[in-house]
């Protein structure tokens, strides 16, 4: 950290030396090929253990979208009181993964979408308890001031201030998705509503293993597709156009050529290590 | 509050039937005309005490900027531990407060400006800690991720992301000013530091009694200029170049042309009620 600040031991993602699996340096200034890769040799503090009873692939995507929403819901006070009421904007790859896990908190979830498209998909298959169609103004309006939260999982452009209408007094919107270019801020219903914005991203090792044991007691894994290797070029395509329920899971194991490679995967991920990769 | 919701009895000033003062609407519809008036006519739940010890002149703005602050203050956590080092943008009416009541709850204070002017009074009068030049490129650089919480005073336009940058990670902005238009909010400094915007307007009555009671304790009161009725022309003019240290209050019952009402305001006040004004 910067000088005079002490960050928790428990906060390494937000280490500012923080390295990444792929496509990150390392301190000795090589380029890290991992995640895509049959094997991968890590610090064995920076190594989780599935529990027993979740599946690698559906895990897999736990270890990003899975505790980017856990970790929001526990540092934002979403779980010290069952009942309270969230909303989550978007119903994509962190958006299912937030109405499974904010359900397991015992809160109570409205899914915000701009269609009514994902309504049966929401409530029938994922377990929320109602939908909110944002071109619905009538339907807006009744919602008006009914939210304690609000999970925001919009990364395109966006407005915030027909959320923090949702939002009670004092009630809190959380911005996961990363919309490149600033989004305008209204004052007025953060200081007139005592409301307020904040952000996220993953959690600490200890966290995230917290997280695991916590969606293999209540049966909570990614909606995924798995996909081989060579499935990568008609995926990305795929994903240009949000054309996936979820998450696509690369099934490196087996896209590998050699048997023994194979192997040597499947021990590994009998030791803890998951490296199927999430776009 | 809407559907739903249970506001807590102690914010009635964020209750959406709120009436003010004054220029407001009573339940009955006619214009609220107290504040600038020598008696008023309140329900006793809306009357404070002001301590012993503290003039009613230099008291009356602790009614509004003494207690947006120290609500904010205690609402956003700065007050749980010593030590934490706060940031203050604006050194206004708000700005000059939180300074006071900042130090009073054993915090750092660093008052942040846009120019040097004002530092031998932050420093030397207000007993602020250090001040910070955003001109000063270096400074600002070497204060980057060394606050834990920034008070942002300022009404005007202007950009949140090196207020942002300075904070630690989870660090917090809270926003007392109104600007008109919506501020720019960069989105990848609250997600990747875990760092967020709130708002916060006055506080409740039980909380500006609890804040009056502090600032007696503590020997705060507001740095004011008393003026008469009669002076408001060139006091507007004045305020409008930001010309006032810090607040104008007006002298209403020596304002006044008969000694039977300035009689009636010196019992009223001994009573409990400070009527006198801020802009």
């Amino acid at each position: 950290m910067s000088s005079g600040s002490s960050l928790s031991p428990y906060l390494e993602n937000y280490c500012p030396k923080v390295v990444f699996t792929y496509n990150s340096r390392s301190s000795d200034g090589t380029r890290n090929q991992g995640g895509y890769s049959d094997v991968i040799v890590v610090d064995h503090r920076f190594v989780l253990s599935i529990p027993n009873g979740l599946p690698s692939d559906a895990a897999a995507p736990l270890l990003c979208a899975g505790i980017t929403v856990y970790s929001a819901m526990k540092y934002y006070g979403m779980t010290e009181e069952s009942g309270k009421h969230l909303g989550v904007n978007g119903l994509g790859g962190l958006g299912h993964i937030a109405v499974k896990i904010g359900k397991a908190f015992g809160l109570r979830v409205t899914v915000i979408s701009r269609s009514s498209e994902k309504e049966s998909e929401a409530i029938d298959r994922l377990g929320a308890d109602s939908f909110l169609v944002t071109t619905d103004s009538q339907k807006m309006k009744d919602a008006v001031g009914t939210m304690d939260f609000v999970i925001d999982t919009v990364s395109a452009e966006h407005a915030l201030l027909p959320l923090f209408s949702l939002l009670k007094v004092s009630g809190k919107l959380v911005a996961l998705g990363l919309p490149e270019k600033s989004l305008e801020l209204p004052i007025f219903p953060l200081v007139l509503g005592r409301k307020m914005v904040g952000g996220s991203q993953i959690g600490g090792m200890k966290e995230t293993q917290e997280m695991l044991e916590f969606c293999a007691k209540h049966n909570i894994v990614a909606d995924i597709e798995l996909i081989k290797m060579s499935d990568i070029n008609s995926a990305m395509d795929r994903l240009a156009k949000s054309d996936v329920r979820y998450r696509f899971v690369i099934d490196v194991a087996n896209s590998l050529v050699t048997e023994s490679s194979a192997e040597i995967l499947e021990e590994h991920v009998d030791h803890g290590v998951s490296i199927t990769s999430k776009f």
